[in-house]
C-alpha cells in the first residue's frame, strides 16, 4: 500500500534499538481516516475468504482491526493480555512475547467468542519476530476455528518472522512491507 | 439511544459484584457496525463544538473513540496505562483508579498529541465512579487543552461519578444511562 510507506516516510521516526515510531498515525494518535482506509484494503485482500471473525490483541492492533471489520461487516474480537474481572466462563490462554515491551503476556479470550465454526481473520498493526500471531494461532487452534489468513499494517521483514510463518502454511498480507531500518540509513521497503 | 438499551438488555450479563458484562458486542467482542452507529450518534451530540481530538485511555475505549473520530473526521489519541518503549519525548501522566480491575494505573500521553489549540473530547466506553474521565482530563489540563465535553457508552448513573462531574462543569453525554443494576432485579435505565 503506497499511501502508507508514504506516511512512514513522512511521519515515522526510528528509536534507539530500530524501533520505529509511528504513533502520529497509528500507535497512540491514529489517523482514523486513514486506518478505515487501510481497513477497506485489507477486506479487499481477503475478500471471497468467508471471514466470520476477526482476531487482534489489545491495544495498539484494535484499531486497524475495528476498521477491517468494518469494511467487512464482522464482528471483531480482541484477545486481552490478562484476565479482567468482567470475563466469566471459560477462556483459551497462549503466551505471547512483547518485542516492544519486552515481556511476556499471556493472552487471554473467553471460549464464547471463538468458536470451532469461525473463519478467523488475524489482524494486527506490526509484524517482527511473529509473536504475537503465534499466541493468536494458538488461541484459534484451542477454539478449533480456522484460520484464513493474517493481515498486518507494517511487517519489519528483516525480524523474519513473517517468513518464518509462511514457511508454515500462514497467508500473511502486509500493507507496508520494510526491508531495513536504521538510524544511520532510514527506511527501505521491499 | 434506544437500540444500545435494548441491546445491553438482551445480551448484558450482571456478574457478581455488579459488574455489567457487554463483551458479547462492547468489550471483547465488538460488534463493529453498531459501534460505528454509536460514533455517529457521538458525533452528531457534538457537532457544530469545533471538536479537533479525540481522546480514550486503552484498551476497551479504544473502539467507541475510533468510531467516533470516524464519524467527526478528526484524529484520536489514547493514553497509555503504562509508559512504552516505543513513545519518545516528553509525556504528560495522571493516576487513574480502575473500578473493573482494582488497581490504579499511571495513564500517559506524549505532550507532542496533546496540543492547548486541541479542542477535546473525552470518550470512553463505561463511565462509573469517574476516575478514568478525571484521569484524561488531568492529562488536557497538564497540556493546556480546552475540553469539550465527555461521551461515554454506558453510564452507571447510580455510581454518581458522572452527575459529580457534571456539577464541576462538565458536559457528558450518555448513550445508555443505568439507572439501576442487581444480579437480583436487573437493570433499569434513566
Amino acid at each position: 500500500m503506497r499511501s502508507l510507506e508514504e506516511k512512514i516516510i513522512a511521519e515515522g521516526k526510528i528509536l534507539p534499538g530500530d524501533i520505529l515510531k509511528v504513533g502520529s498515525f497509528l500507535n497512540q494518535q491514529m489517523d482514523v481516516t486513514f486506518i478505515m482506509e487501510m481497513g477497506r484494503e485489507i477486506a479487499r485482500l481477503y475478500r471471497d475468504c468467508g471471514v466470520t471473525k476477526i482476531l487482534t490483541v489489545e491495544s495498539s492492533g484494535i484499531a486497524v482491526a475495528f476498521a477491517a471489520a468494518a469494511a467487512m461487516g464482522v464482528p471483531m474480537v480482541f484477545a486481552k493480555k490478562h484476565a479482567s474481572a468482567n470475563m466469566s466462563g471459560g477462556a483459551y490462554s497462549a503466551p505471547a512475547e512483547s518485542y516492544t515491551h519486552g515481556k511476556t503476556y499471556h493472552i487471554v479470550v473467553s471460549e464464547e467468542y471463538l468458536l470451532p465454526t469461525d473463519a478467523v481473520l488475524l489482524v494486527d498493526d506490526f509484524l517482527a519476530v511473529g509473536n504475537a500471531l503465534r499466541g493468536l494461532l494458538a488461541l484459534c487452534r484451542q477454539a478449533d476455528a480456522r484460520v484464513v489468513g493474517a493481515a498486518v499494517a507494517i511487517e519489519k521483514w528483516y525480524q523474519q518472522g513473517g517468513d518464518a510463518l509462511r514457511s508454515e502454511g500462514l497467508r500473511i498480507e502486509s500493507l507496508a512491507k520494510i526491508k531495513s531500518l536504521s538510524t544511520k540509513d532510514g527506511i527501505s521497503f521491499c
